[in-house]
């Protein structure tokens, strides 16, 4: 699938960058790319203080033979990242992350996810879908995913029937498209940073269950929904991607949940797409998003 | 002053009801004007439920002499108004509300208002401004508005002085331009449902102090402001308009302050702006605001 | 299907008038609504000039056994119709719009309206999907649709075969989904008002062909898309909504196209509901909404 | 004045880089900044085509005693340059740009820049007000600000007496605040990507006179505005940024252009604002903008 600006995904790597600030750093890390013949496409960069706080880097370049030698890149730069006390990543665009869906009942996130992908907006590939509900089985079916009913009575269980069929499908990602189902830490400590949840609602506002409810009840002006990686404490993990949409007194709770569908599905669907484009750094309970 | 369309303000009136829903109150309301020869000019209603609902209606409308004649008017509506259980009231648009505007040290809420009032935006007199800093003194008298300097230390003291202010200049809505005192239950009961505050936050997320510090700590992906009514239980009154705005990792909490400070006065406008045109209603803890 | 606010939908009707304004409208009509044992449940109206001027109003109402008195309602208002010289119509909410939609080669409208369709958010019904490419008929068929392949490259010849094709499925309302033909002014004249488009940018910039690419070159800093009835002028007939999306210099044409296409899903999914709903009068080459 | 982050603005400088694109310049650019000891604080960069496309880069990095050595800064960088073709620039944090603003009779743009100003939010001086009219002689003399009355009656004689008055003043940027003369072809060509204009529309929609009128005659749904620099092409230069603000059939023109009123100073004072931060570069007919 040919990419933004129409590169060619064979030879385009990303270099993902978290170190303490000190000068010295992009001069480095470009001068290391360019002796190497990669040509810089998109560079960002963030520091939360020039003077002693953290730095974040992505780079996303060209280099001719990339996929050959990834590997050899990699090791010649771990001394340059060893230096600057980096945590760091270089990612493949031809290599998609590959996606598992968790779904219960509701299908509009799943169904936005299934046409964006075939669409084309979304470079990933969808390796599975997995329900605590059947309900969902047919929609899979029809786009030609696998589906994998796992009930979740029993979540030790589940959860060890979810992890086998992850590792089987060689799943990076989960995404939690209106899955309400509440995962166990350590579930959650092996996934870190690699869960990604829609919550309807603008988080902090409506925390917990039945947003919409507790929205009507507040008399709000706008509905909103949070994507964000999931963390052992619910609802409070690093926040992705947000919106909201303007309401007003004549729309009744089911009327915000209609209407939220609409902010939820948008808000879950760019949250994703910037994960899988390795777009998003946590930094403590935060995140750092180069879109 | 001209208002909206072109029309003159002498002849202009508005009714406000709030009734249990029946049919027939339109029929009857409408007929009723229409019988003394006024013409509508603007009609909004409301139902939280056509079946046994709380009913809500404000009608605009034109009627020749209306100055003189309101107290007829409101003397022969006062049997409907029995029949049917209402609240209500008429107000001329002829006789503008009197604000005081009260602020601490933050300038860029009462700016607006002074601005949009010299634009022709507001329809309102700001009949004063009273700080418990003397600070934006100096703004007043730039504006030819009185101001009244009542420091806050000594909080019974300073609402006696207060009241008598309000009252001297015969204020009908106080509004609360980032002013960081907070007034006495007594004091909130006896002006309820005329007190406007602006909070920093899109509430009921980050109520209490310091909201940017919060939204930053939170790592929140918008930001925003809230008008509301002041009741005793601090941030929660019926809000009456809210709105966000974008921010990214890249802001500090100063940088949020700044960008708030747009958010607030705008917010802020357009609440004073609709309940000065008497287009808020309030029903238990909500709003139904027919802008 | 259930409607807003749980209503049964058996008993809802809406009356839509157009008429030179006047006073005693409102009261004529809700007296004559009250008088039968309706329910107003929601009433909307607008004045371009409350002396003078053109007056729009829409009521919903509720009226047991409505869908056997229908005809007995019409033919006792018509008198009053005549009275204030009122354009006017009444539709039963029982009764669906039955909409034929468009397409050529792009999916992503008319999966937006089959997807709103399922998930009970369109009330009305798709009755058969046309296309002048075959490339769409196998997600009508995923989705139960009739579709139809009508080349489009002897205009007089197709359009009589849409004509007999929408005649036999009982179609209320034409929408093109991304319909890349231009129909002739007397297909056009024969549908006014019925059929909507959307066009991929906030006009009346960028009318005509390929709005993106104009967009790109004019470097604006935020693109749109507009759904309005099409009249034989093209792009230029009344507007019924509009939305926009940030856009930077980092947007080549491609990133355009593809965020636009969510912006004219959505753009067009609103549209089509208020239209189905009744919510839109047409005033000259303006709409009125009640949204 | 303290900048964002509160650096000391002092060793604060900004380099500015065009060229065609090729390998090597992050890391020719980052590597001369570091060997004199800068600590780069933001860097933004983009490429119309990372083969061959036009390379854009703002470095904003801090350097001890920069004000000193400046000079010798530029002097240094100057081989770099040639070896890459780059038009570039430094600039000083320390250094503000001085603003001419032009107006007419409407205030609230230069309302909104007075403010701004006087709150820390616009790092600029403002050097003077010049007006066709006199009307807004008091708003500058309450601010402290010089104005200067120059009739426009006259163009040649008018532009002559203007460019005087700048060159006294030592101004860099002109900003037209709602001024409603046009200049001459010679006086833009002197002033290129210098001065900032306010149209009252979402160009290229409604270009010309009366914006307002016009978009209440088509029937928008949304109202908007645009700053851009100014070419001899009027309302054709480079935009600098957008928005747009939604509106319905309720307005009049008159509504129009109140509520247009806040998004023309909220869209100027973001304008202008980037501007004298050096984060808008121009593209032939298209910007750049590094916010």
């Amino acid at each position: 699938m040919p990419g933004r600006n129409g590169e060619s995904r064979g030879n385009r790597g990303r270099l993902l960058v978290t170190c303490p600030d000190r000068p010295g750093i992009v001069a480095t890390v470009s001068q290391f790319l360019f002796a190497r013949g990669a040509n810089i496409v998109h560079s960002d960069q963030h520091s939360t203080d020039p003077f002693g706080g953290q730095f974040f880097l992505r780079v996303e370049f060209e280099l001719p033979g990339l996929v050959a030698s990834a590997a050899e890149v990699e090791r010649d730069f771990a001394p340059i990242a060893d230096r600057y006390a980096m945590q760091w990543r270089l990612t493949l665009a031809s290599v998609p992350k590959r996606l598992a869906i968790f779904v219960s009942k509701e299908r509009h996130c799943l169904q936005e996810l299934l046409w964006q992908r075939q669409a084309g907006d979304l470079p990933a590939e969808i390796a599975l879908i997995a329900g605590n509900h059947a309900l969902l089985a047919p929609v899979a079916a029809a786009w030609g995913v696998p589906f994998h009913h796992v009930p979740g009575d029993d979540r030790v269980a589940a959860e060890a029937t979810q992890e086998e069929i992850l590792r089987a499908a060689g799943v990076d990602t989960i995404v939690l498209a209106r899955y309400m189902q509440i995962l166990s830490p350590p579930f959650v400590a092996r996934w870190q940073h690699r869960i990604i949840n829609i919550h309807h609602s603008f988080l902090p506002a409506f925390a917990g269950a039945k947003p919409y409810h507790q929205a009507y009840a507040r008399g709000v002006k706008l509905i909103g929904a949070t994507a964000h990686y999931v963390t052992a404490d619910l609802d409070a993990g690093p926040i992705i991607e947000q919106d909201v949409q303007r309401v007003d007194h004549r729309q009744s709770p089911d009327d915000l949940r209609r209407l939220g569908r609409q902010i939820e599905r948008t808000v879950l669907a760019r949250a994703v797409a910037w994960h899988v484009e390795d777009r998003v750094l946590v930094h403590g309970n935060k995140t750092v998003v180069f879109a």
